[in-house]
């Protein structure tokens, strides 16, 4: 096998794509700045146990696992970033206060989560900690449809969810809250067969109201329709306010869509969660929601919601680059010269210097200048190439 | 053991440092590209047989190992970036031009390189392929002088040495070129003593060149006193010419000072080799140098010659940044409120809502003004605060 070769789902990101996504990077990272998010930079690698607190089994297959040589302990290369975050706010910060973070770097997977996704995503997110409150979740989608505007994403589609719903429903019946995680996954996947039979023996209202949430999905409209066909207890009343809220304030930025039974990450949720959509991609390009136990395992339980995207993706999506105007200078030592160069480049312009032998352009910058001697043959001027 | 431990040598950046090491990266990435240098990102993680490719046996035991569930085949993390660039260079982007090409991202270390280092680097670097004259070699290093120069270190000390000497000198006696990697070892250690035992049985010029090189170190004046005492073949002559050139061009940006011993890399590097100090740090902050043959195991021997550094080394020696002033805005719906701040923020002002019950500020961000109704309660301006 060829030694160039590199592993499936993991690539090299050449040049023009790169420069796409270094952009982006810091489009996203001074926009979160501007909203008051502080950065942090949490380790590629920690121990497994640190890794997994607070995260679903899912996330548990998709860590790379590795032996430490110098504690003897199993490490783990981190497949999310937010766990870690909540970890920096839970112990290192120990705030008191609202703490807002972001952070922005690469994460692997032991398998990719579909069938042309990476291994590799550039994991790039927001979180607020300590504050319960809904206008939190108010920033934070705010915040996710700010950056895809930045980006130039203007057709966006958000879907509303909120574990609450299910959560609401289920403590009514005993034996709902034993079918907990089959009841998510099968709501999840729409199952409306799987889920007829699993509820047949629950209380009628239990089992109508579970029977409904599949076709619960639409517009806003979708939360009056809800309103009647879902039971009248108070933690169903207080999710469908809550995301009448959400709706309310992303309009104007997105397209809104309800779907009380996309139950993604239903474990560690703990309150409204979002999915961002946009054009070209079926899959969403953000996620994000509120879970307010996420720091507990740290030993502070602080409220938390936050968002997340991969910048691999989101890069891929946008136009390529125009090639960046240049200018070629001579290679030589005269002082003048290379004065003339530096000021060139300190009023950020791309000089590149031929080395002897080579005159040819690199791919990312088309020289439309260069740096010639005058006709006194003592001043270096610049000239228009054709 | 809690769970918020990490690893030895492992450890969370903060939000201060993160931001120092943030704007660092951006300020060299961006003097980069004003050299023509071209961004690419390589994977964390490749088969091992790629990332050996070329590389010492310390890179090997450097090299973190895991196993690819999806090939079967063992991968590594990455430890060192600058064969993952050749290997783009040589096989993804196959030009027959001069190509620049620079990198920012996390290697991972199985131990750490000194016992306050951590397992963590963060590597920056640039590259040149397709140059095999020094002209190559001098813009790198001016590269690396100008970029450190750009974050306010000006007390730089630059350190050239040559492979090219050691060579030279052993290719006149057959037994010393058997001792090739003894002899390496032991002049990087400047062990006198075991020097002479091993080259007791050498032929007299070749033996009293070697025995000679550990004392040629010091101002650029050492050039002349190698000139005398090593022997008068093309190879040193060459080396020696080169690194008077490379001293020269060096003037001004830096103190120069010559170790003909210092071979830290002589396995892999092919020609002149430097080494950046700054006051601080008894360890060289930058390591530059030719590597001609390192294409070659992926199919394409193109001259090679580049520098990098470790960005969090490098932000530690920065003073703190400032905390940055920012808006304190109430929380609101209002949409003269909402338009208010959106101008604020794109203006480029950090505007950080207080979130109902908390008006606290973050670490990071000094609010001195606050956003609030003027008397008329209808327009919304800036206060001074205290």
């Amino acid at each position: 096998m060829p030694n160039w070769l590199l592993p499936e789902h993991i690539a090299d990101v050449l040049p023009s794509e790169a420069r796409k996504i270094e952009e982006l990077r810091r489009l996203m990272l001074d926009n979160f700045r501007r909203y008051g998010y502080e950065l942090v930079m949490p380790p590629l690698l920690e121990y497994v146990e640190s890794l997994m607190t607070g995260a679903g089994q899912d996330v548990e297959l998709r860590t790379f696992k590795l032996v430490d040589q110098i504690s003897g302990r199993m490490l783990g290369l981190r497949a999310d970033m937010t766990t870690q975050v909540a970890r920096i706010d839970a112990h290192l910060l120990n705030r008191h206060s609202v703490t807002r973070l972001c952070y922005a770097g690469s994460v692997l997977h032991t398998r990719p989560s579909g069938l042309h996704t990476t291994r590799e995503p550039l994991q790039i997110g927001a979180e607020i900690y300590g504050h319960a409150g809904l206008e939190a979740d108010a920033e934070i989608q705010e915040l996710a449809l700010a950056s895809l505007a930045l980006a130039n994403f203007t057709d966006v589609r958000l879907d509303l969810s909120h574990v609450g719903v299910l959560r609401a429903i289920i403590a009514e019946c005993p034996q709902a809250s034993k079918d907990e995680a089959a009841l998510s996954t099968l709501l999840r996947g729409k199952d409306v067969p799987g889920l007829e039979v699993l509820t047949e023996n629950y209380s009628p209202v239990v089992r109508d109201a579970l029977r409904a949430l599949p076709n619960l999905y639409g517009d806003v409209e979708v939360l009056k329709k809800a309103r009647q066909v879902l039971p009248d207890v108070p933690g169903v009343a207080k999710a469908l306010a809550e995301l009448a809220a959400l709706a309310g304030s992303a309009i104007g930025r997105a397209e809104v869509a309800i779907d009380l039974a996309d139950l993604r990450g239903y474990q560690y949720e703990s309150g409204a969660m979002f999915a961002l959509y946009v054009p070209g991609l079926p899959n969403a390009v953000a996620r994000g929601g509120r879970y307010d136990h996420v720091g507990e395992a740290f030993g502070r339980a602080r409220p938390a919601t936050g968002f997340s995207m991969d910048l691999r993706e989101l890069a891929r999506l946008l136009p390529t680059a125009e090639r960046k105007h240049s200018i070629r200078a001579p290679w030589g030592n005269a002082p003048e010269l290379k004065e003339k160069i530096a000021a060139l480049r300190k009023a950020g312009e791309v000089v590149i210097q031929s080395l002897p032998g080579h005159s040819e352009e690199q791919d990312e910058f088309e020289c439309d200048r260069a740096l010639v001697l005058d006709d006194s043959g003592s001043n270096w001027i610049l000239k228009n190439l054709g």
